[in-house]
């Protein structure tokens, strides 16, 4: 191809759309790339479910049976999921308090695609949204191409700053589409809502008329309690997002949400218009997998990634320095962990990464502009524990040098 | 739930996105109303592909090899899709005239999803673009979602016409974003472009810096002479979208878009913001089962389809009252009639269904406002031959008495 030939595609990628700016990094990269060359680095940066507890071998029978049952089933269709598997889910769903029809539910690719579906529902650019602060990286990345402002409220050990919200939403202008939070295990910070903490967010949903988008891809994934009920269970403007990426495999994509029902055609269509419908044969697959297998699979999920949690917890109190902090999050992939006011994580890294450990800095979760910078977020679910021990021992020496250095510059 | 709280979500719905007013209505249905309550009734509205030929025996000998290698394949990844599928499309590409590099290809859940992440790379709301009139009713729906203007140009039996096009291009105050067409065997007329036509197309693109959006789902299903090189293949601002949908199964949702390599990691980020990546294991066994297997299947669709049209075009012409005229096309799944200027195909199809037979009125793949009521379209690739046989006979006297009608009124 001539230069003549790239500056005219240049020239049409000029004039592409305001939300395609977005797209011009991917939020994932920094991190692994301070390690890239260090062929022994433990990276505490990736979310992933481990591919050790991936149930192969029943995926490998459920797909058996999904195409033997594949003849009529390949064409188009099922716009909103094949009805057994969201019928599996359904009754699923009553663990979590939620009681719905089938007809509620619709599959996604992924819980992701679920909060594409919404915001292409209700998100005109220039509205104001709610998250909390830090949030999920990924729903950023969807919110972000539909060009909207964020409005960050604070979050404790107890979740959401309702409080706080309230405040905020009477200091502002427009009234703001929808909220969108993880009350179980949340991602970055594995807090979950405090029942009491639940009760007040409800009761501000209802007497303000809050949207709510509710992603709980962790809440079955507890390693004591189990967490407080979903929002969804107990008022109706709430959009539940669930996943089987977490208890079963990312790589299928395979999620659902719960709208209210009045939303439903709305996003069925919405979903028509992105990719038609879902793979046929993935849905089923998932389904004959889940079937009468996936209660005993989550409970073994639990007393694994439990003990990986242990680990990450033990080593930390072992190696960091006291003036490091962190929460015990009762469930989920994440320790959230607090620098000193003044120290900067993004800096640390650096540190870190030549004592061969790497972790995504705290700020990477805010909306730009309202960034904490002395936080740090592990994730305990992809490494085995010998490297979990090993990471955090690397993490505390190099914490220990970094805020030595910093102390004496 | 209460009256009260259903009308808590309808306020929500009220503030939704302006977008989503395109979401209200499914285009596929209200045929197929028509018809709902008539089991004998014959429907050439369904462009689908034939479930008979669906290659389910290869499909299921392809999963087995694509979930014996799926450890290690199962976790987040491949955003760009399998490589070796990649490498395989590269190939196959050649067909079509086209020479890129496999870093080139996405895969993408079906070319439908190609539309819409070309669109979020492309579209703000209110920009113009150009379409074929008529043209295929789910990339509109794509389209529709992100509120741009639609410019219609004309097409004749050699494809769009250029010169018009040219023509409205002078007249235009703001420059379209972009082409998007059907070169081969269109949906819905059938109409390929002609070799004079494509040449004359490029040179404008060329001139004019148009971008070009090709949709080439039927690119291989000829059943003549194959037709004109994609337009991808001679010039560098073309965005090629292919699919397996018509050549292996609709449901597995497996295509791929070949655009300009300076849009390829742009592309690749609206992807991720939109579902992360696809189904790994959808990738490995659309691979497996083309893999040496899909040269000698496309070539049984060729004789396949090819006939079921020669039983439609036999139909017709043995039927058919002789102010109705139609095309034959070389390939693909449809054939445009047109009825005299005046009569509305929209009317006539309610005398089709009480002589149970129904198809999807030309009006309907246009954009409002554009509108030509005097064409309809007969999709002959989901239907057996007997079926397309005594449908023609149905629909040559419903039309003989719709026109008799018609001249009395």
């Amino acid at each position: 191809m001539s230069q003549q030939e790239l500056s005219l595609v240049g020239k049409h990628l000029q004039s592409r759309a305001t939300r395609s700016h977005s797209f011009e990094s991917s939020p994932w990269s920094e991190a692994l790339d301070l390690i890239r060359d260090r062929p022994d680095a433990i990276y505490f940066g990736d979310g992933a479910p481990a591919t050790e507890v991936q149930p192969i071998a029943r995926l490998q029978e459920a797909a058996l049976k999904a195409w033997a049952d594949a003849s009529g089933n390949l064409g188009y269709g099922e716009l909103a999921g094949y009805a057994p598997l969201r019928e599996l889910i359904l009754e699923r769903m009553q663990v979590r308090g939620i009681r719905a029809g089938a007809g509620d539910i619709m599959v996604t690719n992924g819980s992701q695609q679920g909060i594409d579906l919404i915001a292409r529902l209700m998100l005109d650019p220039g509205d104001p949204i709610l998250v909390e602060g830090p949030t999920y990286i990924g729903a950023m990345q969807t919110f972000d191409a539909y060009e909207i402002d964020y409005v960050v409220i604070p979050m404790d050990d107890e979740g959401i700053d309702v409080a706080a919200l309230d405040a905020r939403l009477d200091a502002m202008d427009r009234k703001p589409k929808l909220l969108y939070t993880i009350p179980a295990f949340q991602n970055p910070t594995g807090t979950s809502i405090s029942l009491a903490r639940r009760e007040a967010l409800l009761d501000l949903a209802e007497r303000r008329h809050l949207l709510i988008l509710e992603d709980d891809p962790y809440g079955e994934l507890w390693y004591g309690s189990p967490p407080a009920p979903a929002l969804r269970a107990d008022h109706p403007a709430v959009v539940y997002l669930g996943s089987f990426s977490k208890t079963i495999a990312p790589g299928l994509r395979v999620g659902w949400m719960v709208p209210p029902p009045e939303m439903m055609d709305l996003l069925a269509m919405a979903k028509e218009a992105t990719d038609i419908h879902s793979n046929r044969i993935a849905t089923r697959t998932v389904y004959h997998a889940a079937e009468g297998f996936l209660d005993g699979h989550v409970a073994m999920l639990r007393e694994f990634y439990g003990a990986r949690r242990d680990v990450l917890i033990e080593g930390l109190t072992a190696s960091m320095p006291p003036e490091i902090e962190w929460n015990v999050p009762d469930g989920g992939f994440f320790i959230w962990l607090r620098l000193p006011e003044a120290v900067s994580a993004n800096e640390m890294l650096v540190t870190a990464a030549r004592h061969d450990v790497a972790y995504l800095p705290g700020s990477w979760f805010y909306p730009l502009g309202d960034v904490r910078t002395n936080e740090l977020r592990l994730s305990f679910s992809s490494l085995p524990v010998d490297r979990i021990r090993e990471g955090a021992k690397r993490l505390g020496h190099a914490a220990t040098d970094f805020l030595r250095n910093e102390e004496c510059s």
